[in-house]
């Protein structure tokens, strides 16, 4: 079986060939002084893409084994949290959290919209003594972005602290833990850094960690365990388990590109190539899902579906028939996703993921103007490039 | 910095080219009909290498994952189990069932030993109402390997399940769960396989998942949930994460050269590397650190070290000097360790793991049969060879 | 600095990942069995992809290498030949001849044109004794398809061998040396296989070995002997020289995957990816090159440019600006080309080209109905798609 | 089939993975300004290990093009040349330079002896008007290393050209253009280097040129042409043909890894390495092919068999039986032989040829002194390292 032409969906995504070379570099013990300095410059390299002084921690196993520590490890019988439920992921944060024992505070937005941070400082007071804020950076289901620049600094205004889901986020759209009192922020690694998948890109503030120790539910001497991590690798230089070496090396990989291209270029592209896919939607005739652009994500656009077409039925079609990729609903409603991260951000990728979509729905006989979209895409791309080259120095 | 140019230690073990390659391939989408197709051929061919019918599960994270998983959802608050401990990671399962709060039973025996399956049948007579034994194949830190073929039969005949660390055996040493009555059985993918490290490669028998349907303290919605991959992917085929895909290419490649080779051939090598080391161990006059190679493991050689010379300095002096990674003792004792795993199963790869340690051990004064261990070894590595060449039809 | 995203120049084309991973395949001796076998699948692969009985050659150099040798293994001092001369490498072929001293007459027709067979006939009624006929499947710098089924058999039925100049058509374009009666066929691996460059694909008839052997002036104990591959090689399994070890196992995938694919299929790829191109062109409101469609290539598509473009100046602008590699003229005129090969055949990948084409064109003040070109474009490869998947069994 | 487990014959050697993982970045277009600029780092690099200032030229195709088209460059009809012939490529050289219409004057001496340099003085005194000096630097199936560095100064005194086939020692042993008066270097990228085959690195002096441009009859518009390399590649930036892309990218890479490693570093593990073997090859009682072990080279050990031996049968039975690739003599004579180039030159590769030849010998009836060969080497192995770790400012 062929694999598909174009991976247009929103992660994981395609890794560079940069990335997917370092993948071979042969397996090394994982206390060997080569592996431990890859490991080591991989951390390095993340920080430098986030201008972090937290702690870097690098968990080794997907995303939500990141975001499952995380919460474990922060939240006990009785606390009181705050999670902001805009999408799926913030509703399913709500339920571990409750599963965990503490007591929820939900505010709860549709899904094409995002919480207000003025409704976050209106919680804050409303209820007193919330320990933890709970908040998705980006809903990739739904294809928005919210505000933890501005949530962050309100937590922490009120002595709480704040974990984010930044699966989708990290690496392509501007995020800073400590600029912006972030503390405890967990990614993906195949998202827009377009790494390997398995490995849960974490930073941890000394405030995080506080609230950790003092946690006698935190766990410990399990893959689940940061505290782990911190004491036994952090502080000792002894990881907990065999690190996955070969994912490891494609991490540091396509960390090592992001720096080479450059932190706000690599960003930038994100932003540009999903700026060129909406005006490729609007010409289309068709629409955002999200209630306006102003709260769309850099990394995906979610589009909405005429009630009668099937998001699975449209994806499978587009992927049979065109060897496109194109990103489901995963369940948030009437929704079909072209994803902007890492090598899909590049160069004329829209035009592809507008194409493949335009000519998927045609064949499900929606009509759009295929012309338009296509060429406001590329127009935008043109603009977008223009802006690259004028400006080097970024 | 280069890597080493031979790792001779247990694990983890250099993959094969053919595997490296593997690790390139493509990240594809998870949910994509061509990554699905190989994460099931992956599963076939584990099947197929285990002899087995149970189902298996390719969890994701390393294989301290696997056991994690397996002990929570077997266990539940006064659980009665008979742990076997005769090294480092059987006492560590002792410590996590304790912590589930089980009622756990231990038959202690010194790191040079192994647990007699007699022992096994005893406890049983004395300690009525036992409903798991745990039993690690084989202490890679001590070089030891227990008879589970044994006593699985055992435990199966008084009603009990069995859930066996196969770290380091799987793949490289025969292991029958289904023949051996063995319920829960968990793997790592990096030690005689060769692949990458980052899955646990695990068979569960019904009645392990009738056990844990019944445990009300199993995990669900979590890294750590059995139980989520029985009923999301297995019974419905979806994934409860993302998979680490890189990996997976990797372990299929593994699986695939595995069955190429010929199942027989390729334990065969692990069984004579094993034996060739031995011998020119013997003949260097070095002493096997088990107390009798009939309970030595065919994966892993551990030789018992003079009381001055510590394990870790030799190693990083054989590392630094002469480009070969050995095996330190894990904490378990006075032991330098030589893996005979995948790739450092084949050839000559004994007589450099000697030739390593005989000039390591020279360097720090002790004195060693250099010649006659590495010619020992020599010809015990040609008359395994002729061996094979005799037996074509394995 | 990045490599491009995209490669849409008429070779050297990307080579697909499967074939990548090949290259990486462990270095062998070459005289190894196991590169030996190799070797064999590969002209096997080849033959059968060019459904041959004739033997295959692989020449280790690029194509001109294979050209060189098949051109001085065949002539000699005072021969006389027909060459065939449409574009820059049937000129240079005719350069070759005379300066090997044969007599040379020439049909020569302007760039947009390619030779009549018709003419070719009257060329044999004109000048008796005509022993070679030369002449270009594809004149890549101009975008033509020469009709070399009808002329092999028109020289065949006047006692002339014909040498086929195939290097950007072999494996991509029909190509069928024994039904169609062409005695060598020189391709290059580089173009639509996707493979590495550095080895010439050839396929001798014995009628031409039967030349070779009468030459006196045929290359021996050298590099452009086709001789020592004959009887050295093909006769007695010893390589006249060390192989390129990996551009064969990289070459041996390529091939191994067009098989996989169908060779109709993969084939139909080309041709619908330049319908696709050309249908995109039109309705850009540019011209193509060739003055009709009817002689336009497979392989490649030559659209005429203004004559205030500059073809270098425009391909190095959408190279910076959009990442995407166009082939400029090869200095055959006012020329830009977008080519069809390998991986650049498959989904929208025409579309890409066309954008990049466009919006280049636009930022030299050039217009083009970019929209109407990439709706038109899209339409056909939707068209293209649906028929291949109504046509399963190609 | 597998692949062997170990490649000590004397090239092609094997690859270091980065090498390999080199060769699976994406093929680029070649007038691509990323291709562009790796093809003259490769150049860069290449100068640097050999500290020359002449003409870096990278001519596509293995080393053996590059000699011919060497010969054919500087050669005319009745010119004068002094071919020294101590070994089946000297031989071979002196075939092709009357093949060329030189007029050849020849040293010859038995296999297992070198040409020494008062005996070229000698000549040039007793054949005045001798324009070009051939020699090959290391005949590599004889095992012996010929004094270019004294051989080019009396060359250039006495006014004449100096072309050196140094195939298998360019980049594993010291070779020095400029200061030694070598007009023309060729080396094999296959070799000490552990680059894929297919590429001649060539150096080429000012005087070498003018000769060549001198020469009417120097190849042009040929795959043969020197001339065309210096006139369109290095004067005007074209390249006069497809170059082997994917080759260029191993090359480079391995021309990296060798300047990371260090130039003298790296040499001296191909003396050391040829120092433990031959320690071992004395002790096991066997013999030395060439007549004494100061004119043996430092890429390969060639060892003399007893009559009754096969080498082609000897080799075949260890790499089926061990998996071990020995070099057989080529022709020679009776010989076998280890080869020290690249990664079979690092750390216990010696043992590992001493181990595949001595048991291969013993499974043929020879005795030997197994243990104590074994022991030999691994002690100079061991003398060797420590040599290395206390010299790191080589």
């Amino acid at each position: 079986m062929e694999g598909p032409a174009f991976m247009l969906n929103p992660g994981p995504a395609s890794a560079s060939p940069q990335t997917l070379r370092a993948l071979s570099t042969p397996v090394t013990y994982h206390n060997d002084p080569f592996f431990i300095e890859r490991f080591r410059r991989a951390q390095d390299r993340l920080a430098q893409i986030l201008e972090t002084q937290h702690d870097v921690v690098l968990m080794q196993g997907e995303c939500m084994l990141g975001l499952e520590a995380a919460a474990r490890s922060l939240v006990w019988p009785g606390m009181r949290c705050l999670n902001l439920a805009s999408g799926i992921y913030g509703k399913g944060m709500g339920m571990w959290l409750r599963s965990f024992g503490a007591e929820v505070i939900e505010i709860e937005v549709p899904f094409r919209d995002v919480v207000d941070p003025a409704d976050v400082r209106r919680a804050f007071d409303e209820h007193p003594g919330i320990s933890l804020v709970t908040v998705v950076h980006s809903e990739t289901p739904c294809g928005t972005l919210t505000a933890v620049e501005e949530i962050g600094p309100i937590a922490k205004e009120h002595g709480a602290l704040t974990l984010v889901d930044a699966a989708s986020t990290l690496g392509g759209v501007p995020l800073r833990p400590d600029e912006w009192k972030l503390d405890v922020c967990v990614g993906a690694s195949q998202k827009c850094l377009g790494a390997p998948a398995g490995i849960s890109l974490m930073t941890v503030s000394d405030d995080a960690w506080g609230a950790m120790r003092a946690n006698p539910d935190a766990p410990r001497a399990s893959i689940l365990s940061l505290l782990d991590w911190k004491e036994l690798w952090l502080e000792q230089g002894k990881f907990p388990l065999t690190p996955s070496i070969s994912d490891m090396y494609g991490v540091d990989a396509a960390f090592g590109e992001v720096l080479e291209i450059g932190v706000p270029r690599y960003f930038g592209r994100h932003e540009r190539a999903a700026a060129a896919c909406r005006a490729g939607i609007a010409a289309m005739g068709l629409e955002l899902f999200p209630r306006s652009a102003d709260i769309a994500s850099p990394c995906v656009t979610a589009i909405a579906l005429p009630d009668e077409i099937d998001d699975l039925q449209l994806c499978g079609h587009v992927r049979e028939r065109y060897g496109v990729v194109l990103g489901d609903s995963e369940g948030a409603g009437k929704i079909v996703r072209i994803g902007h991260m890492g090598i899909a951000a590049r160069s004329f990728e829209p035009v592809v993921g507008l194409s493949a979509l335009g000519r998927g729905l045609m064949d499900f006989g929606v009509e759009v103007s295929l012309g338009d979209g296509l060429e406001a895409a590329a127009m935008a791309v043109g603009e977008a490039a223009l802006e690259t080259v004028q400006a080097p120095s970024v």
